[in-house]
């Protein structure tokens, strides 16, 4: 090490000692929304009041039993906003991961339309987008699904990889996709790749694409990103039954008592409902009748969403601000620069994310772990963080993020 | 036939053509509560209100993510409702149905404490006693579980049949209860039963009762049921893993819109809420808050089922009453006389079940299928149908009770 950068390293050691000693307790581990968002939707909570009418115009009392898949009108609201026709969904509880569970745990217990036998009586693989999200990745470990990764570009994953491995390998049975604003990339998936999708030739006859499309109106900009209809797009090429696509208002209205939907080709949709009827009587119904009441419908939740664009871009942009502030020209880090979604991927250099993260950890600053953005947890290259800027409030972010500059220096400096 | 008896049936036969003429459209398929009930629970709807607190007292945002196993306050009401340690519960959605759906489904891909192997790897029998409930009976049926029916009598299932078979069979590793007012006989497990059911010996390592407390408050007279706890029993003969319990408010506040919670030993909840993490971020926060903002604790729930009951026991008690008057004396049925629960069971001659439920039909009141009582959907006897009083008004049950004690003579004398 020569003397400027010993010299720099001291520097480095004694602002970490100083955000050591401030006891910060900042945690940015979760893609959590913010009290003020949450307060964006508190209106909801005012209809139905116990002086309201208590059955639809389809004449539904809506705390009773009954609708399995959802109020019609709700259907609608998410059958539009996902480019479907009402008889292409089923609205859910409170939790899209739910249904991507659910829908995996029946695919190993019954198969899928197209299935020989079970999944859960066969060799099954995934592939999985790296970096990508842990929680997808956590429910095929759980289930002993394989994972193989494959590298997430800027425009979806990398097509070339995932054609020639679907083609070659009739066990690989689904992939995982964030279509929009990936998690955590921020990457949108070009058109091109949506069609290189519905098109491939697939050795498994039951091959599915897992389509959480989870920032699906969560755009930064005035210029939402738009897309090719994957279903339509499946449909053309003969792959009606190909996607499971899934959708949730957690991050529109209430994170933890929003609804969520699965779409699916009409074929899927009523294979599904037949598993589904032996799980429940129906998902809540008074909560669908709020979220109507509020958003009206697509169009509403879209106009919604810029109030979020709204709180959520400044805290972006202070990341960015520190971010070029702090390791700009340094060839430290690169990072993504999303225009929606929930997080930001940094790569530092090899070998250094865990590292990264645990001083961070240690001044007070929770990130997510290095690694969960990779199948297993385990990031081969030691690289990814994601940060997630949601939460926290401009102030603490600028702080939490020149705490992570720091460390991300002071790491690589140690490293060379 | 005698000229009396065709005396009879001739008139008989007029007066079922009289209602059929009356054009009726009575559906008493399913235990639904009634819209008066429904209404019992409406001031939850204005708790809380945007101008509320969206932070519990414990520091928690109930719009956000997080609770895996639910609001502490929640997890203590009803833990207090089943007479077990806060540790023992996990809060679910709104479906009781969904958490012993999903205990089965866990059960074939993971196993549970104790297993050898996941169920789904195994040969899987369940015992039912019955008559019982027909969406237990469908859960093993979608799932490939053989069921082995055991007679129900009025203090519980046949304990002697109970214990020889799983002394026996290491591929029965469970048994399906309705412990109290029972679905549909009414009865309710004797202490005798519940210390048997706790103390059997079983072949299997992993036997579970399935204990569907579903009526666990839901009396219909100022003298509730009580009985032994089964959780003390079974830890005390060295069975504490063998309880799942389940209960809901789903008829105590709203049928699609209330709150689930599973019961079970620690270890047994610890194990399944690491399943539970991959399933979910955790249920609605929000209607938990709800529920004990108007119920306050387990007292103000039994409280308030004492309005249920004064709705629900003059429905109960018409039924009796036409029964008593059109067949009483008889000999062409028996029929319970449940304290609580939803339902009352009848048994008619053999083989004369299926056509009383086809007349009735026609006639245009709509009963729970013949046979649904029973696994399979068969009644060996063609005798047990399910009549559920809850919906239907006191003056359209005078009617639809008079149409069925026709329809029940008819094809008794028929049959003759």
């Amino acid at each position: 090490m020569d003397a400027q950068s010993e010299s720099r390293l001291k520097q480095l050691q004694h602002t970490y000692a100083t955000y050591k000693q401030e006891n910060l307790k900042l945690d940015m581990s979760r893609g959590k929304p913010s009290p003020e968002q949450l307060d964006l939707s508190n209106a909801m909570l005012d209809y139905p009041s116990s002086k309201d009418a208590m059955v639809t115009e389809s004449g539904v009392d809506i705390r009773n039993y009954g609708g399995l898949d959802g109020l019609p009108e709700m259907k609608k609201l998410f059958a539009d906003l996902l480019s479907v026709t009402t008889d292409e969904v089923i609205v859910g509880g409170n939790s899209s991961l739910t249904l991507m569970h659910d829908t995996i745990a029946r695919a190993l217990l019954h198969g899928v339309r197209g299935s020989n036998a079970p999944w859960g009586q066969q060799k099954v693989k995934f592939i999985c987008p790296t970096p990508g999200y842990d929680r997808h990745f956590s429910i095929c470990e759980h289930f002993g699904i394989e994972m193989i990764p494959v590298d997430m570009t800027d425009d979806g994953p990398d097509m070339a990889a995932v054609e020639s491995l679907v083609a070659e390998d009739e066990t690989i049975k689904g992939i995982w996709c964030v279509p929009k604003y990936s998690n955590p990339t921020g990457s949108v998936f070009s058109d091109e790749v949506i069609e290189r999708l519905a098109k491939m030739e697939t050795k498994a006859p039951d091959f599915r694409i897992l389509w959480d499309n989870a920032y699906i109106v969560h755009y930064l900009t005035d210029r939402p990103a738009t897309f090719n209809n994957i279903f339509t797009a499946c449909e053309a090429n003969g792959h009606s039954d190909r996607i499971f696509a899934f959708v949730s208002t957690s991050k529109i209205s209430f994170a933890g008592a929003g609804i969520a939907a699965l779409a699916a080709s009409k074929e899927n949709i009523d294979a599904i409902k037949k598993h589904l009827a032996m799980q429940t009587i129906g998902p809540d119904k008074i909560n669908q009748v709020r979220h109507l009441h509020f958003f009206k419908d697509a169009e509403g939740v879209v106009q919604h969403m810029q109030k979020h664009a709204d709180i959520l871009k400044p805290k972006f942009d202070k990341v960015f601000e520190v971010f070029e502030e702090q390791l700009g020209g340094k060839d430290l880090a690169t990072w993504s620069a999303p225009d929606g979604g929930y997080f930001i991927s940094v790569d530092t250099l090899n070998d250094c994310a865990k590292e990264v993260v645990r001083l961070a950890k240690e001044a007070g600053v929770v990130l997510t772990n290095a690694g969960a953005t990779f199948p297993y947890g385990k990031d081969p290259l030691d690289r990814n963080i994601r940060i997630a800027p949601s939460f926290p409030t401009v102030e603490e972010l600028d702080k939490a993020m020149r705490v992570f500059c720091t460390c991300v220096e002071l790491v690589s400096l140690q490293k060379q």
